[in-house]
């Protein structure tokens, strides 16, 4: 059996939620050194994803503290461009002014990667698009996302910075929205250190093949990282690794492993009524359940089915791996 | 011409928002006596829809005082079953306790109905549903729904009860998901003072036509208000009305129309990015613009070629109604 | 272990296809017999529901010996009322004249379902429904589906007639379009030999749970038979069964074993590309390890996590019946 | 008032059509010659779209001279790569053999192309892509479709090959399948003769706004054609265009004026159960009303809104160019 890979989390997964119906929040709010703590006492993770800034009062130095205490370190940090002062747009905010603040937040947020030796800054400019017909010209929009994202990446030659692109929410259209999209933006942005963080369930309900997408993004050399989670391919649910498309997420993982992909299988999930801990943990066991059928998977057998293009074939080979219930008749 | 109906609005609409993202909000929060204030400001609204509880430390008497300053009148109350105390569900919450604190609060908002003389009590089950596969006893969760429903419309035979349903958001699946699952509950129900309140943009991405939902629902006998707003039709984006589906939503008019359905126009939208006045009268023009269409509506030609089901001539009629731009060539 | 299910498919499956584009077919024609003969090369099904007329040329005599010769029995008779005949409609066919021919080719296949003993005329109307907003007078669509159905039935109070409802396709808007609202239909015709044919695929991507959408259906009494498949949730791709949704399936049977719903297990599968007998294996193979992993489920411990809808418990459950790999770490 | 663009459609518009249920057709079939005719007869069209091969026994002679006979002239050649024997895949099937005799075929329009003077190539790969997860190896896969591509082009630089994109259908999921996708590939093939059919319904049902598209593919300089329908945005209906987003289809048009492109205003729809000439020239007289609504849109008030990104001031200033119903109360 193979070794399993690192495991990681976005330290939200850690935090209680709200949203525009449960404005009171699905539980009490947590501090970052709470989440931490939270997330260190799972014992399996090695890594979390950070939102920044931190829970105000809270300092560098006691989240690299805690993070030691919890036998983890930081993967990347994403500052939180998507609040109030930029809910109109981060990067395509029509005030320059505002433009500007968000870019400011984002330098610090390249800062702090430094400083926590973080593999990169996470970009998720979710408040940057649009809602409504005829509400923006798109050449303009475009414009403003790309030129800002290079102005940003060029001021910071030594650290990656990652797009995590989604269809929609909170706005009803976002500027990044696809994989294909975002190559093409980075092409015209024309740097090396501006990659893409994938995320299963964005992929998925934005009606792509995440397997595929992956492959895309790594044969354009740019997968910085990935997450995973699961919906019903309509909205980005959120809901726990597993819980719906069994047999997709392993053919992304199957994907990552054919690529020799190796970098950290980490979590995006909002358990909103659910107990974090429990959650993650849940996960986890789902994980490790795909990385065993991956070992098992007989893949001379299934490049061949696909070299056929085989559907049924390469159907019975991977329930062979993953179905305990002997399939094999 | 004929005479504008009454419009309304949900209150909500003069709050400001949050989301799971936007956690700070995208504006100041807002009393309920500032709402009612700023919808009063837009002069034209004669009705509004309720949140209850009330901002804290505001009381009824505050509330009476400031419609009545504001020239308005309470339409519904809705009370919240969908803040975190129900947040796990209202009537299907698994625990008994929850159950009954859900009802407590239904039966608070009844006789605040009472108080203001409003139209009917409004239930949107929010947390009523599930997320995950084999989550639930489907058997199970509908009897809690429906028996709570009797039980809650049978404690108060001289009110109304008007069921809000929508597919999802904020749980994966609602219960009341549909005008046809309403319909089959309410007649399980059995009861006189159960009804529906129809939302266009639900049933719109629900996957019905709005149109012909308000006409199986009026048929029924069970139509006891609606409210207007837009899509995409793969969320409830609460777009102010007619930004998008102009031809849709004058075909739910039309439906009202034929059926002399005279209620009160309703908004239900949520401008997270928007000035909620600035909406609100945007929508009312639109609104206007709609009905002086019905107005100048050929309805003999149309049911002539709906009795033919003659999709062109009924577009040619429809555009002869709506359009500027002498498409009669 | 639990013996397995009967199992059965349409005789469809062994046909070839066409669509819009591959207007020549995407293999030769099959004649009703060659079908028969195909279905019964199988080996392992039991049953076939028909296509009604059968081939030119192929009489009643030569398909009762044809089944018997392949050891197959007809569970129910589809009559093609979607073909150019009734391409605008079999019931609301806005022709009465098309409506009568609609209703004598059903009649015809009443005879057929006493002639072979089969369970149930199986109606799909698929070209019932409209296309453009006003095209149809919903109120008057609504009474043709409702009455028409009505008098067919009600013509054959000896046998059942199964409704096949669906959301869409080939009409961009179908009249039966979920279970609530067929329900409903079905309490308005009145009479005790009309049900429901539930397809696994239609509930999915109508945004139905298919396990809650049984449920309903059993708790009416009108669960006359079901079929399954599979499809991404946005169309009716009619993909074999399990290929992406093992776990709702899988929830699908939960809920009919729960019920001692003990009917046919149906296949209605399109495998356009894909040779039909190797597809029925692959399904019927991925049916006995669905059924197995039923044997396997805890389910004591699943009814004890749903009472508390813990969906995290109620997964690790699920997974250990289902998956091969050891989750039980 | 500008005068109209030139209007157009493909042939197929005006042949009869059949899908996997009306098997029999919707109609009696047309030859290519008839088609003409009928194109010709509407009156109002400069151009149209010509499947290839022409109906057995037609020749290229007769083709030539029904153009003439009708005033058309053909805009592009669509080489049926998608029939029977190409239903597996053209440039992606898993045999060379069958990929070789669809290059051949696309070789054959191209001379076609030539001889009638045509503007393009029109390559749309409908049986390109895949069902089923793990059917494929996507890396290959994608290689296959833009190696193919260059081929083609590389073949016949003195000709254009415009590639239309699409989402789905008949393959659940397609290889070409957005705009930004298809110009990442456009880049991969590097050459100059290669672009983009730009399909106002297949963007719309692929989740992009149609106006952003078409403004990402003009600024990369390769937009050779669009034609336009409509949709409920979550399949390809090809209903007639404005049937149901007359909001979006109007900022389309916007969108092409504002960058001066002065292409065709083609029709790509499928009238399944209208009649074809009563669909166009239904369409037609909508594209004309929104072409005068393009010169009555007050742009600079519009791009001042757009600046602000003030969605509210930007749909009162549509609808005031739009409607007709007085919405400047």
């Amino acid at each position: 059996m193979t070794e399993y890979p690192r495991f990681g989390a976005g330290l939200w997964h850690f935090a209680s939620y709200l949203d525009r119906y449960a404005t009171d929040g699905y539980g009490p709010a947590r501090t970052t050194l709470e989440a931490i703590q939270l997330a260190g006492s799972v014992g399996e993770l090695s890594v979390v994803d950070l939102n920044y800034p931190f829970t105000p009062g809270v300092s560098l130095e006691e989240v690299k503290d805690a993070l030691k205490a919890s036998n983890l370190t930081a993967i990347g940090i994403t500052p939180e461009i998507y609040l109030r002062k930029h809910s109109r747009g981060a990067f395509t905010n029509p005030d320059p002014a505002v433009r500007a603040s968000a870019l400011d937040l984002m330098h610090e947020a390249a800062g702090v990667v430094r400083e926590l030796g973080a593999d990169y800054v996470k970009i998720w400019p979710g408040q940057d698009g649009w809602d409504y017909p005829f509400q923006v010209n798109h050449k303009q929009l475009w414009a403003l996302a790309v030129d800002g994202m290079r102005e940003l990446a060029g001021a910071h030659p030594d650290l990656k910075f990652a797009i995590e692109y989604k269809p929609r929410e909170p706005r009803v259209k976002m500027t990044w929205d696809s994989a294909a999209r975002t190559l093409l933006g980075i092409e015209q942005i024309g740097l090396d250190n501006v990659g893409v963080l994938l995320d299963f369930g964005h992929s998925l309900y934005g009606g792509e093949s995440p397997a595929d997408a992956a492959q895309l993004i790594i044969d354009h050399g740019r997968l910085y990282g990935m997450d995973v989670n699961d919906n019903l391919r309509g909205w980005d649910d959120d809901l726990v690794v597993g819980s719906v498309h069994l047999i997709e997420i392993l053919e992304f993982f199957h994907v990552l492993r054919q690529n020799n992909w190796d970098g950290v299988w980490q979590l995006d999930q909002f358990p909103f009524r659910e107990d974090p801990v429990d959650a993650v943990k849940t996960s986890l066991r789902t994980l490790k359940a795909l990385h065993r059928a991956l070992d098992r998977l007989d893949v001379p057998a299934l490049l061949a089915a696909q070299d056929r293009q085989d559907a049924m074939a390469s159907q019975r080979i991977v329930q062979d791996a993953l179905l305990s219930v002997g399939t094999s008749d």
